[in-house]
């Protein structure tokens, strides 16, 4: 009987760890929609992935000592490397601005985070109804439309740079900026898979 | 009896992702190869990566409902990626295509893409021999012996357009071409390497 | 009585791998420090990493051939394939210098390869404790923290050369060379987290 209420532990760290990523990619979008005065938000974007790494740390050392889990270990650490990964993601994304003296972001910015901001929600909402196992699946399909969505995008955009911007040197930064982004948003859609993997497994 | 026949199910459908990807590498090539008027061809090839990732999807979710599989889970999934990773980067790379308006692509990007065809007729003569277990390690090496020959090629050639080539927003282009070609052979390498390791755990 | 020294074949693998690993980093750091005549040192570099790929493969073969394993089997699988990327970006540094002709590479890229020395040598150590499972850990955290070291500094190196170098050509020779050293300092710690993960499991 003590055995389940240790197993939901992981559920509840999960949830942390997925609430956190959310705050971050808001954040993140907050900065590349209104860039004025963007250094202290750029630091406490930082503390966020640095919170994130200690709780994803928290989740491996827990997995490491528990005998019980309430999924697939290889799942649990495929999950928190990969919710993980979405908000190294998103803080690398920031780095870039401060990295590249990038002032004034181009709007389509703004909008692939928002798109990361949407993923967040949803798979803060799946892993939240994982316990349960009920419609995850239907926050998985959302990231994956997300992510589709999300791609074009910044192919367009990218296409937009080359066909537009003669500096070489601003074309590298903006470029970098974009698939930086894009990046997140894939990352988002491993961590579905993963959630749907589970989500099916235990059906 | 019945579950012999369920399982060589998974055979069935690894030879079909190595169809589709062996499919995907000579249209590539193809385009490459002869790049006027590549637009249609190159929404083919779009297609092809799509039926790629729903034939992926397929094999995942029979994964997570068979209890008895023919080789390993953890390979299975192993193998399933590796095979979808190398038609994303040969998809990648007919995306470049489009992105950067790239209408006379370099002889070496064509050349790359044969190897990529090579390593795909070798994969997929590996997977079709892999339920008997005879002769899949030949096809292994092969397969490494191409990546090996394409990092060769590309590394020369990307010394050439540091070289060569002032315009440095065309060699961003065109270095990133490479790049996405290179990765496909690693990718292709990566396939391999879990075929070896089944088959060798299967002797 | 006849298993355990079987088993123990793989802790000496490790050993050898990991003093390999050293050796390579070190060359590299010399390299980078006095780079006159590097063409012979260079190709020393390659065998060095070929040497890598060959014990990487006997251990895969090794785990693959052996019932009983010293540690989990994924575990193994992790630790050797992350060894092993580490070495992989050590000598794809000493290839950007060959390829794009790099004659004197600027003083924060042997900062780093130093940096990539020192996680050698922690991660040799930490390998070398793994068998009698004591102090891992110390020389895991050291490895995180040489990480986050050169994360600092290779960002602060990109940032400058944003700053100051005018010819995007070269700025995109020198941003790859910082970039594939600093991706060499995050694959040591990949390879620090399965040595933690192993040492915690054990315990």
């Amino acid at each position: 009987m003590r055995l389940i209420p240790r197993e939901s532990k992981f559920f509840r760290m999960f949830a942390d760890v997925s609430q956190n990523l959310t705050q971050g990619a808001r954040l993140l979008h907050d900065i590349l929609k209104n860039p004025a005065n963007m250094e202290p938000r750029l630091d406490q974007l930082q503390e966020i992935e640095h919170r994130g790494d200690e709780m994803t740390h928290g989740i491996i050392t827990a997995l490491n000592q528990t005998f019980i889990t309430p999924f697939d270990r290889e799942d649990i650490h495929r999950l928190t490397s990969s919710l993980d990964d979405v908000l190294d993601f998103v803080n690398a994304a920031g780095v870039r601005l401060r990295l590249y003296k990038i002032k004034t972001p181009p709007s389509i910015a703004a909008e692939l985070a928002a798109m990361i901001v949407e993923q967040s929600e949803e798979l803060a909402q799946g892993v939240s109804l994982l316990e349960k196992n009920k419609l995850v699946l239907e926050h998985c399909v959302e990231v994956h439309r997300l992510e589709n969505e999300a791609d074009r995008l910044s192919r367009n955009a990218i296409a937009d740079l080359f066909d537009n911007e003669k500096d070489p040197i601003h074309l590298i930064k903006i470029k970098e900026l974009y698939e930086v982004l894009e990046t997140a948003t894939d990352k988002a859609e491993d961590a579905a898979n993963v959630l749907e993997t589970v989500a099916l497994k235990s059906n």
